[in-house]
């Protein structure tokens, strides 16, 4: 790029960013006092309760650490894999136990699906072969018991669900982590992966995006390891059961699928009456190779083989060997993939429990988490499910103990097959999306609740940041006197395109790594997840390292994790402190404003990446932007000077501006989809095409202008380029108009 | 089918029809007592004014016969052709209208569309040529000028707008009217038309399905005329100037474009920042051949001539032959086609005022009508913009004079290039899409005013047929002292499948003939369209006589349609009255029982028409549509239950069932579209894909069943057929969920 330009950018960018985040702030105090204006004693009609403010403090004092851990405990006692009988019973059990509290309606919503398992008879393995094919070595079956807590007949072998089945044998390349990057990197050294079996290390990306991207290479197939540089660093002593590392046994299951939803029932639920496609005819296309999972102590045994090229510094790992890329090996020797997991057909359960608002029973806070796991669970997600069932537990307590109740629906939702690709959550909203469209305000989510006390972590969309910040400043750091904001901003601060610090918390934007994804991507919901981090900064490492092996244990909880539940309840706080602000609060506390800023943003990061080839191809594309956007800034600064003036003893009044609130991030949707994902519809915000776990921003354009060089085409993907630009211009005008008053949205 | 099925299909038809009739017109009864409580004088807000119940009255009275005639005088003076100048300048004078009388918004919203015009200077033109090409006759230029009245140069020569240009010549092919049952008979008969250029009569089908009927059969082009038998008949004597009947000379001009907005913006509004497909990319396509039309005194010249066999004796015409289906003629001679008419990109305009509601500003009642005519258009469309001006002046005069305004807004539309492919009405739709889908309580379209003075004609979505009950008990029939409905009844009473008068007044599905199309398809709002007719029974005619053709002038309408204007007068308070229900009503007078009779006949029909074949390919069929149309029976009861009950002093109570009643008709809006026509959205009621003028019913389904044994994979197309079969199930389902208690909807 040219530099005076990028320095112009840059200082664009610093001025917008100033100004908007001034703008922001300045509207947080001011709404900040506004809140506490709005959830200040003002009982009018002493049959209905009121909000004497008090009833989120006696919730949140109610939800007991002990109670999380006796769940937790039940959750976690033996595996429970989506489509296993397990699975169902938990689901029962969660049933029951709203039932029992007395929630107004508890469903078992089903669904028939197609998940994936590993045969039990013929179990999946990784040989190293010599060149007469002799076996030298064999990948264990099971990831060996090391206490008597993962002694259980019910823990699947280490697999990745939807893996192609087959054999196949050839020599191994190296792929680091198998990013784009990094078969670009082996390109330049000349080192080609067609008909070679990859093996790569876990991290940095979502590992159905390494097999992808492998396939993509001309890969036979792949196997994935867990490296002790991501997962166990040298430097810390002692793994599990003595420490929270992954040990050489331990593999991470997961799913290598790309799509989020039932592969056979594409855009609708997985019903009596759906219609299933051939699996071949899904759309994203289940992988083409075979791929599985080895932990590091046979990964090692592979690489102390490997030949070929010597691996670049940075891509040397913790393994006591010297990584060589291949192809191939020192010898003649070669590796055989034997996959035999195959896909079935299996009913899965959501559970959903109703708490019936009672002034707009027809406005929805959803409250979410799955239940299945891959094993025992016990961080991912059964620390989330414990959590939410004490909430709904307190919430009901202090509904029967009080004249107070919700004055939103309030509906909790355990979802199933969430590891395999978000099933439960998608086909729940694909079955209800009409109702979700008009009526859900947020969909608030928590996965794997607590990996670490470090500082709490939130992702969301634009127009919830301020419900956020109101929650946490309404709960305590356990242990301390300090409200939870505190140390969110100041250990996980927002920091600009420059790195400069906003003293302000950080929210990043939504991927695709849990049950918001559809949410957002089809009914338009504003969604947020909550979790408690280890710290990042310290631990340079993959996930936390049990994450998936049968080692995520309540033993490792309780032990390394969270011994007293404290964090666990910490969670619990800020859960129900964002659902019961959302619910409570007469004028929606959404700020429009942060969406406006976040444009902004989003203008300045697209500049940064791709100003030099759009301003070749699209001369205007940065005027007309800046004209889009303003349009927006503009209905949205109209829109908070109307809600501020909103006559809020006027009922009709109030919901007119909270119906636009509402309506806000489905105006963000585009029916359409973005180009070549059309499943996706936010255009503003997706899972980045070569990584699902990471959120992209205009994803429509990020996935058109990556490496619009290389494609087979440029000049029409240049086309591409240009018609998907001015759906982003439409939309955002099309949302401004939303913001305007009613009788003048033209 | 099977003798005995058919029996029982019939007893199940009678019984189903007969139940539910009792159980509409018991829920009519009952809600007809209900609502004139609700219209009751009931002062809350003396500051509000309150609704007397006189308001309509008051406003229906005020509606000036003469000033209809003075408006419509001035708006007919002259040809307003969208996209040319005086049809920007009878904008620019709705816009001052609306202005001076106090509107509280108007705007003139623009898009920059793809238009079509023929050449000024090569104009189109029909040779019959010798075997040598000399030239034998050639169609005249223009209309001849019968009245001092249609003496002006703007008038636009006969064509047929988006026609491919060229010249074709060849053999002629007499082809009836065209439609697909034509061609199968020509088949019979052996007779193909492949190669040669088509003549067909107009009337029964769209035009623009006459064209791409005939290009699939591999005509090279299409002349289309005017049978005297459909537009003057023997036994009426004169013509225009002396009777309402078309001349020799008259053409019928019209577009014979399939699709329903701007070819090249498909999906989105044509607004500056719009990306513009190739015009060759247009879905649907542009026609692929020529096309021109010519007046019956031509046509007859081309006939005269025409050898070949001898057409059946229902296909002979009134013309002075006998008429021959070619192909080819008499003596060697053939028929050149040469048509230069061009696709250009020009402004167009939509006038808009809102009249701000006083109670819910955000929920519209949307009142439209296009300005745009192929020539003076004093009945398409300016009798029904006549109207609507006349009407929006008593409806200012009634708020400017009185303490009251409507408590929902009202906005009238005045749209442009209806006439070309329902343009200006479809891309303001696109452009506001996000705020109708959300707000529009319903939209109420006139195109053609006032055809005759026999009866009231409506057509709507079954949701608003009780609004045109009640509106239509309001209005007198002209001149007499019975309520238009009963003459509505009387005159054009519903037939149930077996023919079995109803005793209800008839109200038909909707297809595309106006600009309520897209409203109800992209944006899922219920609509109705009001039309005074002339007797079809007395008339069978293809349409009244001088439909699009330069005699449909101020004078015609005058001197043989309505000369005092008390029809125009009526048309005006059935509209108005419908508006007021629809905005005073504090429950919106939706009636879902109506919904579930019309699925209860949609089904009956599916089976008259599919169940022998539907039977053998998806032998479930009958019992899984069954069960979801119960399910949404079941919900609609429940639902009419708790809206009989509902709390009308409390406005959340309401405004919550009034938003039920507004998300049902959006309910059944598939966003993927019908198969193969995606921008047809609505799985219950769409054009017939070979008659765009006609509702079909399931269109998706009819659609892939037509004809399916022809089809090219017959066993993939009914892969197909199961597919959408399931989405309209799951549609279905999906619409009971909204229906349900908001906090019970699964």
């Amino acid at each position: 790029m040219d530099k005076r330009y990028r320095f112009a950018i840059i200082c664009f960018s610093i001025l917008a960013v100033s100004l908007t985040v001034g703008i922001v702030l300045g509207k947080y105090a001011l709404c900040s006092d506004d809140k506490q204006d709005e959830s200040a004693p003002t009982v009018q009609d002493p049959q209905k309760g009121g909000d004497t403010g008090d009833n989120l403090d006696v919730m949140m004092e109610d939800i007991d650490p002990q109670n999380i851990e006796k769940i937790l405990r039940n959750l976690s006692l033996v595996p429970h894999l989506a489509g296993e009988q397990r699975n169902q019973q938990l689901g029962d059990y969660v049933h029951s136990y709203w039932t029992d509290i007395g929630l107004d309606e508890v469903k078992s919503v089903k669904f028939d699906v197609l998940l994936s398992y590993p045969s039990a008879t013929h179990p999946n393995q990784v040989f190293i072969l010599d060149k007469n094919d002799h076996v030298l070595a064999e990948s264990p079956l099971v990831e060996k018991v090391l206490t008597s807590e993962e002694n259980s007949t019910d823990v699947v072998a280490p697999f990745l669900a939807y893996s192609k089945d087959g054999t196949v044998q050839g020599n191994v390349v190296y792929v680091y982590y198998g990013r784009v990057e990094d078969y670009d990197k082996l390109d330049q050294l000349g080192i080609s992966v067609n008909g070679c079996i990859v093996i790569a290390r876990y991290g940095k990306i979502y590992r159905g995006d390494k097999v992808m991207i492998a396939e993509e290479h001309g890969a036979i197939g792949v196997i994935l390891y867990s490296d002790p540089q991501d997962y166990h660093p040298h430097f810390y002593k002692g793994v599990y059961p003595k420490t929270w590392w992954l040990p050489p046994t331990g593999a991470q299951r997961g799913t290598v699928y790309e799509g989020i939803e039932d592969p056979l029932t594409p855009g609708y639920p997985a019903t009596e009456f759906a219609y299933r496609i051939p699996v071949e005819e899904a759309d994203p296309a289940l992988p083409g190779i075979p791929a599985h999972v080895v932990g590091s102590g046979f990964a090692e045994k592979i690489f102390r083989e490997m030949g070929g090229t010597v691996a670049p510094s940075d891509w040397q790992g913790e393994l006591n060997v010297t990584y060589m890329m291949g192809p191939g090996f020192k010898t003649q020797m070669s590796v055989r993939l034997n996959v035999t997991t195959r896909n079935e057909r299996r009913q899965i359960t959501d559970v959903i429990g109703v708490v019936r608002g009672e002034v707009e029973p027809d406005r929805y806070i959803l409250i979410g988490n799955h239940r299945d796991a891959w094993v025992f669970g016990a961080m991912d997600p059964s620390s989330g499910t414990a959590i939410m069932m004490e909430m709904s537990r307190a919430l009901m307590h202090r509904i029967k103990t009080s004249n107070w109740r919700p004055k939103r629906t309030i509906i909790f939702c355990s979802w199933d097959a969430e590891e395999y690709a978000l099933i439960g959550s998608t086909e729940f909203v694909q079955k209800y999306v009409k109702n979700l469209l008009n009526r859900a305000v947020a969909y608030l989510n928590v996965d794997i609740a607590v990996e670490g006390n470090y500082t709490l972590d939130v992702m969301g969309t634009p127009i919830l940041y301020q419900t956020a910040v109101e929650a946490t400043k309404r709960v305590r750091v356990p242990d301390k006197d300090t409200p939870l904001y505190d140390e969110w901003r100041d250990r996980r601060e927002m920091v600009d395109l420059n790195n400069n610090s906003l003293g302000i918390p950080s929210f990043s934007t939504p991927g695709s790594g849990s049950d918001y994804a559809n949410f957002l991507q089809l009914a338009g919901v504003p969604i947020m997840d909550f979790r408690y981090l280890y710290n990042k900064k310290k631990y340079k490492i993959g996930s936390y390292p049990l994450y998936h092996s049968e080692y995520e244990t309540f033993y490792a909880v309780k032990h390394f994790v969270d011994p007293e539940f404290k964090y666990h309840r910490a969670i619990g706080q800020v859960w129900l402190a964002a659902a019961y602000t959302l619910s409570e609060t007469s004028l929606l506390p959404f700020n429009v404003s942060f969406y406006a800023w976040t444009l902004q943003n989003l203008q300045t990061q697209l500049d940064i990446d791709y100003s030099n080839i759009l301003q070749k191809h699209l001369p205007d594309y940065s005027k007309n932007l800046t004209t889009a956007i303003h349009q927006f800034s503009q209905s949205a600064a109209d829109f908070m000077t109307r809600q501020l003036h909103a006559n809020q003893s006027d009922p009709l009044s109030v919901r007119r501006i909270n119906d636009q609130l509402l309506q806000l991030e489905r105006a963000f949707l585009d029916p359409n989809g973005i180009p070549g994902r059309s499943y996706f519809r936010h255009v503003l915000f997706a899972p980045s095409s070569v990584n699902s776990y990471a959120g992209s921003s205009f994803p429509g354009l990020t996935d058109l202008l990556f490496e619009i060089d290389k494609s087979a085409d440029p000049a029409k993907q240049w086309e591409r380029v240009k018609q998907h630009f001015s759906v982003i211009l439409f939309t955002i005008q099309s949302a401004a108009s939303t913001l305007r008053d009613p009788a003048h949205f033209m």
